[in-house]
C-alpha cells in the first residue's frame, strides 16, 4: 500500500494529507441549517451536517491530493450515527482515488489487536463468508502495549497490503512528559522508532524503498524530527501539528529523505476549516470548499518551497 | 462512580468484572445456528449471536457480580452491526444494574480526546440539545500522549461522574518493552502511575477514599503490582490476567489495600467460555450460562480464599 501513496505523492506533486475531523463548529452554517432542517437537531441531523462537509471538502480538494485522514473521535462522539458517515466518508474519498488513513489509534494485546486490524484493515469471517468492517488503507496505531499490541496489525497488513503508522513522538505540547524520557541516554521515542523499523522490516514495499509500518512524528518538534528520520530510514513518516498547532514548511524538510519522499505532512482545520481564517474569510462559509481548495495550494507551494530551499 | 463500584463490590463480595470478548470462536454452536439460520452468514448474523451470548451469559451472572467489561475490539471488527450490539450490550448490562467498564483503550489530544470521552462518557451537543453515544461508566484509556492526552477524559469524568481506568502496566508480555524501561532508575510505568494519582487527584469520591482516574496492571506481574499499590494507594487497580492468561487469586493480594478494596480483577474467557474448560465441560454448550455462573462462583472463592490467607 505504501508504494501507491508515492505514486499519488509523485503524481500530486503534494506530499498532503487532509484531515477529515469535522467538528460541528467547523462546519459552515447553511450547512447546518439544511441538515437540521431535514433531520432536527439529533444525531441524524449532526451525521448529515458532517457528511455534506465531508463531501464538500472532498469534491473541492480531490485532485490536488493524495490522501484524506479522517479523524474517527469526530465521529464516534456522535455514536452509531457517525459512526455510519465515517464508514461513508472512507468508502467515498476512496471512490474519488484518493488513500484513506484512518487516524483511529486503536492497540490492544493479541486477539484484540488483532480484531481492531480485521475491523479497520481486513476481513472478519462469519462462517463461510468474509467481510469488511471499516476498510481504511491505513490507520494509525499506539506502541504503548508494545510487540503484542503492533504486529497482529503488521499480519494483517501483510496479508492485505495495507499499512499503519505508529504512534512514535505526537505534535502535543505534554508528548514528552513519556515519550521524552531518557532511557540509557536516550528519548523513549527514538526506542521506539528503532521498534517501528524492526515491525516494518518485513512489510516492504516492492522495490524495497518504504515500509507500510509508518510512524507519526509530530511537526512540532522538528529537532526530534531530524534523528528520527535518520533511526528510521525506510519509514514513511505521517506529520501531524502543521498549520494550526504550529509547524511550518520550513521546519519539516527534515523529516524528508533525500529522494523529496518519506512523509507526508496532515492540515485538518488548517484546510477544513480555513473559510474561518483571516486569509481566506472571503471566500465565506459558502464557498468553504473553495477556500479549502486555495488552502490546500498554498500548503503545497510552502512545502515545495521549503524542501526546494534546502537544495 | 467510583462509590458506586465500591457499592457493588461490598454488595457482592466479589471484586470481579466479567469480560465480554464474545469472539464468534467462543460462541455455543447452538446459538450460531440459530442466528445464521435467522440472518444468514452475514455480518448482522454475526451480531445477533454475540448479541444473545452476551445475553446468556449476563443473565446467568448479573446477581454475582458488579460489574461487566465488554472489549470494543471484539464487536468493532463486525463494522456498524458489531457496534450496535455493543451499544445494545451497555445498555443491557446497566438495565441489570451492572458497572459498564468499555475497554475501548482509546487516547488522543485536545480536543480529540474530549470527542472520545464525549462519545463514551458524556453528552454531545447538537444544536440546543445534547445526546449521549455509547454511555459506559467508565472506560480504559492509553497515556502515551501524555496529560493533554488524559485530561479531557478527567474533565468530563468530573462533569459525568464517571471514571477511567489508565494503562500503566499492561498484562502481555511484552508490556516491558516500553513500560518497564528505566527512566532515572524507575520504571516508565511507575511514572505513569505517578501521574494517574496526579490526574486523579481533583476527582475523588465523596468520601476521599478513593478517585474516578483508576489505573490498569495486568495480573500476571505481581511484583510490579505490589510497587504500583504502594506509589498509587487511592487509585482503583482494574487488573486483567487472571485465569487464562496466568494470573491466580494468590498472585493478586498485593493489588489490594488493606480495607480489602482498591482492586478488580477481570476475567473473561475464563468465565464466558468456561464450558469449554475440561473443568466445566460437563455443562455443555447449551448450558454455557451455567457454566460460567459457576466459573464466576469458583473465582470468587479464589479470590476471597486468597485475601483471607493474607491476614
Amino acid at each position: 500500500m505504501i508504494e501507491k501513496l508515492i505514486e499519488k505523492i509523485k503524481k500530486t506533486n503534494a506530499p498532503i494529507v487532509v484531515g477529515l475531523d469535522p467538528m460541528l463548529s467547523y462546519i459552515p452554517e447553511h450547512i447546518k441549517e439544511k441538515a437540521f432542517a431535514e433531520y432536527g437537531e439529533t444525531l441524524s441531523g449532526a451525521a448529515e451536517a458532517v457528511w455534506q462537509y465531508n463531501k464538500g471538502i472532498v469534491d473541492a480538494v480531490y485532485d490536488l491530493i493524495p490522501a484524506v485522514k479522517p479523524q474517527i473521535a469526530m465521529y464516534e462522539q456522535f455514536g452509531l450515527e457517525g459512526l455510519a458517515v465515517f464508514e461513508k466518508t472512507v468508502e467515498y474519498c476512496k471512490e474519488k482515488g484518493l488513500i484513506v488513513i484512518g487516524d483511529v489509534k486503536r492497540g490492544d494485546i493479541g486477539s484484540t489487536s488483532e480484531a481492531y486490524a480485521v475491523g479497520h484493515l481486513g476481513t472478519v469471517k462469519v462462517g463461510e463468508y468474509s467481510y469488511r468492517g471499516f476498510d481504511e488503507d491505513f490507520i494509525t496505531v499506539n506502541p504503548y502495549l508494545g510487540s503484542d499490541g503492533i504486529k497482529p496489525f503488521v499480519k494483517v497488513c501483510k496479508e492485505e497490503d495495507k499499512g499503519i503508522f505508529v504512534l512514535v513522538k505526537t505534535s502535543n505540547p505534554s508528548s514528552g512528559e513519556f515519550q521524552d524520557r531518557l532511557v540509557d541516554g536516550r528519548a523513549l521515542h527514538e526506542l521506539v522508532g528503532e521498534k517501528v523499523v524492526e515491525w516494518g522490516a518485513d512489510c516492504m514495499s516492492p522495490d524495497g524503498s518504504y515500509s507500510n509500518v509508518g510512524a507519526v512524528v509530530g511537526a512540532t518538534y522538528p529537532e526530534q524530527g531530524k534523528i528520527l528520520r535518520k533511526i528510521m530510514p525506510k519509514t514513511f513518516i505521517l506529520v501531524p501539528g502543521y498549520g494550526a498547532q504550529g509547524g511550518k514548511g520550513a521546519d519539516l524538510v527534515h523529516y524528508f529523505n533525500e529522494d523529496g519522499l518519506g512523509a507526508i505532512i496532515n492540515s485538518s482545520r488548517g484546510i477544513i476549516a480555513a473559510y474561518k481564517q483571516e486569509q481566506y474569510a472571503s471566500f465565506g462559509g459558502e464557498h468553504f470548499g473553495d477556500a479549502a481548495r486555495q488552502a490546500v495550494l498554498d500548503m503545497r507551494e510552502d512545502i515545495a518551497g521549503a524542501l526546494a530551499g534546502r537544495q
